[in-house]
């Protein structure tokens, strides 16, 4: 396609950051640091490395970031105690849970357990429910990342065709339901859909959130769709063919560079806006 | 279409109640009645009536109900309060604030203001979260209405492509996401989307849900669709024209006498659930 788009998330990443800054500083002048905790239970290494690219990113903006890492063999009710004492305690903005948890662990109740005020993940149900209502403050945030781009770019959504790829909470659920809040129509598929490239086939906008790597094809798209691609699989790779997509794609996001650093952004975003709500009060 | 199913709204509201009168009697056996609060702010002749039948519905089956009436002239903070002195009331079991409320008050805050526990009517946004994660108790009553008679009827959902006009918080959103749940396809359409008919038209399952009398036509469906009507216009009209939609259904529910009765059950059974919640404690 002529006038193609690759929809830059390091820039918009950046431009977030960017406009975090002086708000950290005046939030600083008034005494307060924002501070995200993140709880990383066991030792999957791949986590290890989100929490720390987490803290580091933290770290580059001027906000706290306070790592607290539980054993392996931590009980529900140890984490959930871990969370009630984050919940209390007024230095802490907000409170990401790394998932996976083990599996002893009730990581449902362990998400829920969160505050309102302090889930700048994203990952509660009161969160999702506000949110899929229009009021909430912090969505989750690969979804606030998408919309992030789509807006950075000035995209186009009301009217038109939205087919989300995948119905998890923090993705492809509340996506699809800001995208809806946005006037777009919205189609949510998964596993059991029947015909996915025929339904893909109609998509004004397409949000791959599948988890299958290059499981998207550039023959399932309308020319000129717009293509957001928030898959994450082994080796930074997306659901997106990006290849045979990029030809047929009106818009489409990088993997790597694509939604992933924006997703990072919007964290700290959140954070930062909820140390401003601490200092409104 | 031969073998047509007519979905009688009924006979699945009787079957659903008369699997409440033992429960409701093994409750009061235990010392405990069932206890549903309506709350009606202002003077809306239709409000009035609609309150008045759920209280004879609750009588009709032994369920007390206690009808608070409040004036036109309420503030949030009266209604609230109203609200906050229910939940604390242990022989109030579900609490259903009818809509609309006069302009001056916050609805919305009314509704979130209403316990999880007590929220039989599944307006909050709390409730709507759980329902959409997998563990709500109470969806709200029209979207488990339509779904009760999915089953009465064992209609496939299963990899269907569910197409559902409307996005409010009561009927739209819910009830898509509970189909989702239930593994179909799920588009989600309002007034902004572009060739309704056309989506339309792909659906085997059609949840109406706009407001808007005798709106969906025949010649927009699929022979063979099932057509679920939960739309509720002045003079008891369907969102549905009946008549054209009737030939080219495979099951229909009609106006009245379709989805509107099962609704009204929805709630009592959350309510009798609810008391039977407050004796397992």
């Amino acid at each position: 396609m002529e006038n193609q788009i690759i929809l830059d998330g390091n820039l918009v990443s950046k431009n977030v950051k960017d406009s975090l800054i002086p708000r950290v500083e005046k939030l600083k002048e008034q005494g307060v640091t924002p501070c995200l905790a993140t709880i990383l239970v066991g030792d999957d290494p791949s986590s290890e490395t989100y929490v720390r690219m987490k803290g580091n990113a933290c770290a580059r903006l001027g906000i706290d970031s306070r790592r607290i890492h539980l054993s392996e063999e931590t009980t529900t009710e140890e984490l959930l105690k871990t969370i009630h004492d984050l919940n209390e305690d007024t230095a802490v903005h907000g409170i990401l849970l790394q998932h996976p948890v083990p599996s002893q662990i009730d990581e449902r109740a362990a998400f829920e357990a969160i505050h309102i005020d302090k889930d700048v993940d994203g990952v509660t149900s009161l969160g999702f429910g506000q949110t899929t209502f229009g009021f909430g403050r912090y969505p989750s945030c690969t979804p606030a990342a998408i919309l992030e781009i789509i807006d950075a770019y000035d995209l186009e959504v009301e009217g038109k065709h939205a087919v989300v790829i995948g119905r998890s909470p923090i993705l492809g659920k509340p996506v699809s339901m800001m995208l809806l809040n946005r006037n777009a129509t919205v189609t949510t598929c998964h596993s059991k859909t029947q015909n996915l490239p025929e339904i893909v086939r109609q998509a004004d906008i397409i949000v791959a959130a599948v988890g299958k790597p290059n499981f998207i094809q550039g023959d399932w798209l309308k020319e000129g769709a717009v293509v957001l691609d928030a898959g994450y699989n082994k080796g930074n790779i997306g659901d997106v063919d990006y290849e045979s997509c990029l030809p047929k794609s009106s818009a489409i996001t990088p993997v790597p560079g694509g939604v992933g650093p924006v997703t990072i952004s919007m964290l700290l975003k959140h954070t930062v806006d909820s140390a401003e709500e601490t200092v409104k009060k």
